[in-house]
Order: structure tokens, then C-alpha cells, then sequence
């Protein structure tokens, strides 16, 4: 897949077809299967598509195999790949991911997985036969009668699911690093190798988190959310409170967690545009020596503000209160300065800024803050991070990781490192910084006041005279994701977030294409 | 990657390299990288694999590349892939995956990932050339003094993180065709795309659990004691006590968890070699009317022992009281009658039976299921299913669902209604029975009785004069993974699983293997 680099890869996405050229073996289909095929390439053939026959040294292509073809190709028999190769490079089409390999033999199977196509398919008679295929492990097995639907639906330049130019805060657009990464060994999670992948993921997260070799990892299989929730529950001792800084969704989140697992809480606030108050959280802190933490979010991606988490840490610091900090969408992409700061406890994700796929999540821990989840009784098994330490500690695991998303995270880890955790930063303020300019010139003004915005999410008003659902559909239909607002902002905003493998190019695509909507729009009279 | 389908294919993986053939093109690297590259060939040449130099039209290979290179092959200069195409067929290299491409420009990278290779490695000069090489998405960033030992690592014939026939009680191996799934396209999961694989999903799940569309699924990102933890917080509620058969380690750990939760719990047990008796729970519930539920593991992966649970539940609900199953080591591989069983919630993961990979767990809940969660109130955020059934309701989900784990289990549900849910169950007891047959000749009498023994986990006494550790690498070595015992078991037991995409001709292998190290080893006298 190429990456969201350019326009055109992002326009790429959104009209090509899948597979530029199906493929199959002269003598393995029935010849009923053949003409259900060659009715189906009529409709893929004005699609952009192509079937090319491979024959066999020795074979003889029949008249209906020669019919249905837009190509005939000489090469190896299956399970060879390199009659599938000659193919491609006859046909022009110069990645074999655009490749799609149909077979009734397992060995015409073999070939496609052996050529690296995009697309292996198995077009089984009946039960026994589609059990005897799954042996060669293809994509999908189907009848061929069901080719043109399977096509159509997965194939075609018309199918809905698709990759996109995403412009939501996360998931993101990862590099195929990330994609080939998660496809890796099967591994048992008790092996020794397990043990290292983590000790690799432990040591790159704390050089990109900037912290010292006495910080904790703790990984977890979930979202943002159970790295959120394992955090609260981990430091508000018996009789103890917790702060919860408030003004958006995510401090809202956190309350909940807190409340739900019993902890009495106490809520400094601010509305969803302005960031907490540090002085408000002292003079909470001030007031009641009862507070154990104080939690707050970082990027509140509810509209795209940052709290000031260090001013926060610091005052709680002086008065021997931990601090724990989502920092969920922000860790990679916004400074956060950790070692001496006070803060504790750092939950985040996978699959945000650090362009990882979803499904792992985690908490860094402060030596101190390692302290604290010894005195604080679990009230969970799972999001018991103490059973997580103590697992580490004789370096295995409590229950089974999600090996997949640590392989990407593992990936998109070495990524960073590659491109250097500061430029990484710097390149989320430029991205920002493009479109916040090109914000301004289309009259759109971001809800969060300059100062206090973040570097990868912007809530805008929604243009005059188109609603939200008009506005996604349309820029959905050109390759692009965007989002909504949250509660009553939904009505009014929608919401641009610039993460993950995106470069400022592909950007330019996408602000041309809500340029020539908004243009498109009549503007109400008197506006 | 091949499937564990025969002795050879646990061989390749144990022995042969994982990149049989690297390549690179003429003028692209500085005479210095070159130089580098031509002593690291000379280890991999050792090692059984090799170098190819392709060259485009026009041009003339130096002296230093000439000299290098196994095999020298004139094509179409990059990013077309045509070259490595017939640099793979000079070479008679048959799987594209075999090939690694190495390159300073980002055009060769580009060439390797249309060509399919397994391996993309950029080689770079200095932190800007990285930069700009990471746009290609390679799959490694390094310089060309460090290639050797990348090699050595990752590629080589010796490396230590490869693929592995897994007989420990999941993660299992996995087909390609999961593997293939799991790095679709990036997505955002507030999209309509989602919520149709989401759609995919849960009535593929429910056709495998064989119940009706009334029954609802909570598909959650985490493992399956995440889906244990959700299940169990959902029952009980307030006044009223939790039933826990307990057995082994997971009935343990379902008491734990409600302990945690804060929930009274009553306990019925037996031995770790017995299964729970079903009148023991029925007295339990008679002499106390406050018990709200009975939670059962299916599968005791502890042993490797079934429990009676549509007894238990039967029993259970004749008394008005709900069942929980945790079936998360069995649905897939034993019959579980659901509908009209009296058994309303089933936890679940991706990866053990069903052939997915670990990332996704999810708890299937009955109408009657339904209504009991409204009645809990929740004592988490994450695992508060009430909040999963409202957002589905709506098309939505509360939290990021783990994407890239969800594709592999879609696929893995693909597989298996492909291959038929009671062919799977069959193919489960015809392995094991092979298993059982051998290991009856070896002289390992399996710790649980034959009337309770699943059809996935033996746990058998270690042969005489051999530690777990010896037996474990010794197999490894071969390229079987096993597993330890749990508790006081660990010292004198070990565990061979037959999960996932895992065919009788490579337990053969494994067999083979096991007889070979077993008489091998010195008897003690007297024994």
C-alpha cells in the first residue's frame, strides 16, 4: 500500500481497484467454472481489471480458458510463482499486490502465496473440495458462480472497505512497517523470545518517553481506555482521594473509572475550550490533605486542547501529591517532560501518535509510583498492575499479550527512533501549522484559543449551510476520513486530526477537495 | 509462511533461513556499503543463502559489486519490481517471501515491496538519508556495517525469533490466511466499515456457537481473562453471592476476580484431576437462595479437563439461577450446547480454538443475559457490558476495538464455517486421539482420567530421568514449543496442546522427536 504521502496516493486509495489482474492456471477449472469467470471479467474488464491464463509447458489452452483471457502467458506449472511473475511483467501491472491468483488446485494456491499476490482465492465444488483447499491457506474460498459478487464487494474500484486517508485522532494511517510487522511468528508468550520483544518495547518506550531504566512498563492487551482505567485504580490509597482535572470527555472518562471503582473523587474543571487552572488545583490540593493524585489529561482530544501537565505535576509535587497524566494522544507527538517532573503514572496507547496498530496499551510507572501501587489493594484482576510487576520481575507475563499490536508497537517504535523522537514532534507543529493556515484562509476558526491547541487536533466549526454528515460523506467519497464533535458540539463542529503516516502533501489533497465544497455550498442570504 | 502440516514444514521452520536470497541494485550503493556487504555475504553464503546484483539497462557494474554478487541478473531498474522477479527465477527461488532487498535508494525499497519480498532493509548513511528513506517503508533502518548482524538476527538460519509448531495451550499457529487478514486496511472504527465487520462478525460467531440472533456479543479489546473479568462483574448483584466451581488454575482466577469485584463468593471444588460435581453445586445452591449465578470453566486448561457444564447449568437453572461459562479454551474444539442450556454467558478469545490471533476477547450473552446485566451495577468502566450493548444498539462502540485482532478472528470465523464447526470438532478429537494412542505407547498415562479429557490439553508426568527444562529445549530445537505444569505439577508434569492450524503429519514429527529424546536418556537404576 503506498503511504499517505501525496494526493494522488490518497486518490489512489479511493478509485483504484484492489487487484489490477486476476490469474489462473490453464486445465484447473471445470469449464462451467470458466464461463461463470469470463461472465464476471466483462464487468471487472470495465472496472480496469484483467485475467491473464498462465499455460504450462506441454498444455494446451482450451477454446472458452483462451476466451475468457486478456492475456495468455507461457511459464512454470503451480506451485511455481514464476509464471505469475511473467504476468505481471507482461501486463504491465509492476506490484504484485495487485495481483489476485484463482485457483481449484491447491498448487495454483501455493503459487499466489508464493508470488506475493494481494489476493488468493479458492474456488471450491463442494465441502470436501473447499476442505481440501483451506489446506493452502487461501484468502477466501468461494464458488465460482460467487466471483463476481466477491469482486465487486472486495476487489473493485466501487468497494466500500478501502484504505482512507484518516483525519481522525486515532487509529491513524500506520507505514506498511507497522503492517508487516503485525503479521509476524506465531510466538507462545512463556518463550524466552516473548521476554525480549518486551525488554525491546520496554527500552525503546522509555528512551522515547525520555525517562530513566527505573521506570516501570506496564503492557497491557486493550485500548487507551484499560491503560486509563488500570492507571486510576492503581494510586488512590483506603481513605484517600483523587483529583480529577475536568474539561472534556477524557476527564470525564477518568472520573467515571474512579468513581466506579469506589474512589472518592474531587473535580477541579474548566469548560472543553479552556485548559485546568494549576492554581485551581493547588488550592484544591490546599484544601483537602486528603487528595492521594491528581489526574489529568494531556491532549484532550474532545477539541484539540493541551493541559498544562507540568505546571499541574509540579504544584502537586510540592505538596507530596502524585500526579498521573493520559497522555494518550499526545506521547510522541507534544514535549512531555517526565524525569523529575512529578508525574508518576503515563498511560497511553498503540495506536495513536506513536503510529502503532490498536490493541496494546500501557502505563510507565515512576519508581515512586511503583511504590504507591504496592499500598493500593487491586480492585481488579486484570488491571492489576502490581501482578504485572511482579510477572516482569521473573520476566513473563500475567496473561496472554496481544502479539500482534506489540509487534507493530515494537515497529512503530523503531520507526520513531529512525526518524528521531524530536523531528518527530516537529513535524506534527509543521503539519499543524499547514493546516491551521489553511484553516484561517478558509475562514474556519478552531474552537481552542491558539495558545492552548494541541499539534495534531483541530474542532472547527462546520462551514456554513452543510452538516456534518454531508460534510464526511463528501470528503469520504474523495479519500478522506474526518470526525465529529462531541455532545452538543456535534450539531456545530466537526473535527480535523493530523496523525500517523501523513505527510503535509497528502494534506494539500484533502484541503482542495473541502476548498471545492465549501465553494460548492450556496451561503445563505445575510451571511 | 507454510503451515504446520508435515515433519518437513516444523523443519524448514527450524532450521532453514528466512531470507534465501538478498538483493541489490547496481549503482546504488557507495563502494564503501558495497565493501561492508561483501563480508557479511560471505557468512550468509555459508549460511546457505545468497547475493544478487541486479542491473538496468545502460548500466555497468563495478568491480566491488561484480565480486560480491552470487548471481548477476539484467532487468528493468527500480521501483519496478520485474528485475527481482527474475533474479528470484535465476536464483530458483520459489517464494517471494524468501527475498530480501536491500537499498540506499528509496526506489529499490519501493521495488522490494511490490516485489513481495519478506525483507525490506534500508541502508543508510546518516540521520537525514534515514529520514528520507523511511517514506519508503522499509522494514528495517540500518547502516551497511550493521548488516551482518541484522542478518544474523532476523534472517539467518540460527535466529532465535522464528516460526515455531506451538503445542503450549494457545497462542496456536495460525493459517496464513489470518496472518494476511490481520494487516488490512487502517480504519476508523466510528465508520460504517467497522460497524459491518463488527455486523460479520457476530453472526459468524453465533452460527459457531450455534445459538440464536437474540444472543448478543461484547467483542472487547484484551485476552481472555479481560472477557473473564467482564463476564463475571456483570452478574451478581448487589445482596446476592456468586457460585465458583473450582478446579484449577482458572476456576482460581474466576474467584479471585469476583473477590476482587467485591462480590460474596461461595466456592465448589475438586481436585485438579476431577471434574465438579454437578449435585455438589446443585446442594450449594439449596442451601443458599442468595446465589445469583454458577461460574464454570469448560475447559480446565490447568490439566486438561472438561467440566459437565450444561449439567451444572441445567441443574442451575432449574433452580432459577444463571450459568457462566468460561469456554475460552474450548469453543471451537468441544460441543457446547447453548440455546435452551440454562447457560447465559460465554467468554471467549480469538486465539485459542478458533484460530484467530490474541488481541480480541469477547462474551457471548444470552437474552436472559441481557436483562441480568441491567439489573449489576458496574464496578468498571472498561468491562461494563451494559455500555457495549447500549453503543452496539446504536452502531457504535464504546472504546477503539482492536483492529488488526478483530480482521484475524473475521478470517478465522471464515475458516472455520469454511471448513464446517463440526469438522473442526472432529479433526480436534482424531488429532488427539492420535496423540492419546502415542503417548499410551511411550508409556505417559495423561494425569486426568480419559472420561474428562478434552480434545486440546494432555498434562503428562515427565519421563523418567529428564527435567521439564531438558525436555522443553531439546523439542525446541526441533521446533516444537511445549508447555510447563502449573503449581506443585511443574516438577514433575508438562503439557502438549494440539491447537490450531496443526495437521497429525507434524505432530508425527513431534512424536518422532519425543521417542528419539526419550530413549536417548540414561534410565536411573532401579527405575
Amino acid at each position: 500500500m503506498p503511504y499517505a504521502d501525496s494526493p494522488a496516493a490518497a486518490h489512489h486509495w479511493a478509485v483504484d481497484r484492489a487487484v489490477a489482474l486476476w490469474a489462473i492456471f490453464s486445465g484447473d477449472l471445470p469449464p462451467d467454472s470458466v464461463s461463470s469467470l469470463a461472465t464476471a471479467v466483462e464487468d471487472i474488464r470495465r472496472d480496469g481489471g484483467r485475467l491473464a491464463l498462465i499455460v504450462a509447458p506441454g498444455q494446451e489452452p482450451n477454446a472458452a480458458e483462451r476466451a475468457a483471457a486478456d492475456l495468455i502467458v507461457n511459464g512454470a506449472a503451480a506451485p511455481s510463482p514464476f509464471a505469475l511473475f511473467q504476468a505481471l511483467t507482461e501486463a504491465g501491472v509492476e506490484d504484485t499486490r495487485l495481483l489476485g491468483v484463482l485457483g481449484s488446485d491447491p498448487r495454483a494456491l501455493a503459487a499466489g502465496q508464493r508470488a506475493g499476490a494481494g489476493a488468493v482465492v479458492g474456488l471450491a465444488r463442494d465441502g470436501d473440495h473447499r476442505r481440501q483447499l483451506l489446506d493452502a491457506q487461501p484468502d477466501r474460498v468461494i464458488s465460482a458462480e460467487q466471483f463476481a459478487a466477491l469482486d465487486r464487494e472486495h476487489y473493485a474500484s466501487g468497494r466500500a472497505h478501502r484504505q482512507r486517508v484518516l483525519l481522525n485522532p486515532g487509529p491513524c494511517v500506520v507505514s506498511d512497517r507497522i503492517h508487516r510487522a503485525v503479521s509476524g511468528p506465531d510466538l507462545c508468550h512463556r518463550e524466552p523470545e516473548y521476554s525480549a520483544i518486551f525488554q525491546g518495547v520496554r527500552e525503546k518506550l522509555l528512551r522515547v518517553a525520555g525517562v530513566g531504566d527505573d521506570w516501570a512498563l506496564v503492557l497491557l492487551a486493550g485500548s487507551g481506555t484499560a491503560a486509563m482505567e488500570a492507571m486510576t485504580g492503581a494510586v488512590t490509597r483506603p481513605g484517600r482521594k483523587l483529583l480529577v482535572c475536568r474539561n472534556g470527555t477524557y476527564g470525564e472518562r477518568i472520573e467515571t473509572i474512579a468513581r466506579r471503582l469506589g474512589h472518592e473523587v474531587v473535580v477541579v474543571s474548566a469548560s472543553d475550550t479552556s485548559p485546568i487552572d494549576p492554581q485551581a488545583v493547588a488550592s484544591a490540593l490546599d484544601a483537602d490533605s486528603t487528595i492521594d493524585a491528581v489526574a489529568v489529561i494531556h491532549h484532550e482530544t474532545t477539541t484539540g486542547l493541551l493541559n498544562p501537565v507540568q505546571e499541574i505535576a509540579r504544584l502537586a509535587d510540592a505538596r507530596g501529591v502524585l500526579t498521573l497524566v493520559d497522555a494518550i494522544s499526545s506521547l510522541g507527538a507534544e514535549p512531555l517532560d517526565l524525569g523529575g517532573s512529578g508525574i508518576d503514572f503515563v498511560a497511553c496507547t498503540s495506536n495513536k501518535c506513536l503510529h502503532g496498530l490498536p490493541g496494546a496499551a500501557f502505563v510507565l510507572v515512576s519508581p515512586r509510583g511503583q511504590q504507591r501501587i504496592a499500598e493500593v489493594p487491586p480492585r481488579s484482576l486484570y488491571f492489576d498492575l502490581s501482578a504485572y510487576l511482579k510477572a516482569q520481575a521473573k520476566h513473563t507475563v500475567p496473561f496472554t499479550p496481544a502479539i500482534p499490536a506489540i509487534y507493530g508497537l515494537d515497529a512503530a517504535l523503531d520507526e520513531i527512533l529512525d526518524e528521531g523522537p524530536a523531528h518527530r514532534q516537529d513535524y506534527y507543529k509543521a503539519r499543524m501549522s499547514y493546516l491551521d493556515t489553511q484553516f484561517s484562509r478558509l475562514g474556519l476558526e478552531p474552537r481552542v484559543p491558539a495558545a492552548h491547541r494541541s499539534h495534531s487536533v483541530r474542532s472547527l466549526p462546520l462551514p456554513p449551510g452543510i452538516s456534518y454528515d454531508a460534510l464526511h460523506d463528501a470528503v469520504k467519497r474523495e479519500g478522506y476520513v474526518i470526525y465529529g464533535g462531541l455532545g452538543e458540539a456535534a450539531k456545530t463542529s466537526f473535527r480535523v486530526c493530523a496523525l500517523g503516516a501523513l505527510k503535509i502533501e497528502a494534506l494539500e489533497g484533502f484541503i482542495a477537495v473541502l476548498e471545492r465544497i465549501m465553494a460548492d455550498i450556496p451561503v445563505p442570504a445575510g451571511v
